[in-house]
């Protein structure tokens, strides 16, 4: 079974392979794939090899069908839909962030309880939050981002899990547990900040 | 040395004694820990003896000495300065996320090449690009956060190394490289979501 790190290095793959099939390139080599990802060749094979991908040694690989098999590992081969909870500034961010629709991944609605955010007509809609397990139940969506403050973290991660999401990716300042048959990802600003405090510091003690 | 998650686990020890402190705790265990953090107990020790930390079977750890232990670790025992550069959606939302001041992380300024987007009179100023190197400078921010395209974020980053940053927290779709004294960490939000799609896909084939 992957890790989360090996996964994360599959998407970096993929979109390495995306930009070199816009640059008409039909062979890549594992030290290509390990430059573009900022890892070494070696753990790039053993990333593929993890899942039966090969290469070979004077060949490399076909770009595009190690672009397949990369987008039906991570999933892009169906397109995944994905509602947002919480329209606050990150929120509101995500829900229009660009560049998703066309590696597959469609934001389909945005939630909050304040009724001075809730745009029907928007694209993507703001809608109440008391919309969302139809909203979520009627289109199978399995995945949500959820962006609300720390103290509502948890019950509304728990309405979520309980329309149908199976995968969260948490924005709030909380570790939330993910129950059982779901994943929860958590994207912590201030923890991401400390932790480039601490290799900056170590960095330049090392002088 | 530590690595990327052990650091990570650190910054949520820390969250969880901070709330264990308003909670009026003196002692703590391994065990408190590790619920909070969603890991083992035998890993929360880990991670303090990789800094010396120690506490007894007993007696548990000190909450006190233990979160200045933790603090000084991540280098939250002084303020620590922040720029952010591009003020698009996940930019702008950036510049505004609260609940950083609490913690030690002052944002001072968003910077962009689009005049209508300036601000100097705002709380933090959205400044010109071109002032980036002086404020950076002058104040000897250390930190950055990268939200520009694609396209600009080699070239942003470099700016900023030369001005003096050495830590950038990168949200552009790119995976930058970092230059030899500097520390990048990518936060790829379709990578993200592509780990989600992932696991929960692996999840429900386990079924």
């Amino acid at each position: 079974m992957a890790n989360r790190s090996c996964v994360i290095r599959l998407s970096r793959y993929k979109n390495a392979l995306n930009r070199l099939k816009a640059l008409n390139f039909v062979r890549v080599f594992s030290d290509n794939l390990a430059d573009a990802a900022g890892v070494t060749a070696a753990q790039v094979r053993k990333d593929f090899s993890l899942f039966g991908i090969t290469g070979n040694r004077r060949g490399g690989y076909k770009v595009d069908e190690l672009s397949d098999q990369l987008n039906k590992i991570l999933g892009k081969d169906q397109l995944q839909e994905v509602v947002v909870i919480g329209m606050g500034n990150i929120g509101r961010a995500l829900l229009h962030y660009g560049g998703l629709e066309k590696s597959g991944i469609k934001i389909v609605a945005g939630f909050d309880i304040d009724p001075a955010k809730f745009d029907r007509e928007g694209q993507p809609p703001v809608l109440p939050l008391e919309d969302l397990v139809s909203v979520v139940t009627e289109r199978q969506v399995a995945l949500g981002v959820l962006a609300v403050p720390e103290y509502a973290a948890q019950q509304v991660s728990e309405l979520m899990l309980s329309a149908g999401v199976r995968g969260i990716l948490n924005f709030a300042p909380i570790c939330l547990k993910a129950p059982e048959g779901c994943v929860v990802n958590n994207i912590n600003l201030e923890s991401e900040l400390e932790n480039l405090i601490y290799f900056v510091n170590a960095a330049n003690n090392e002088k």
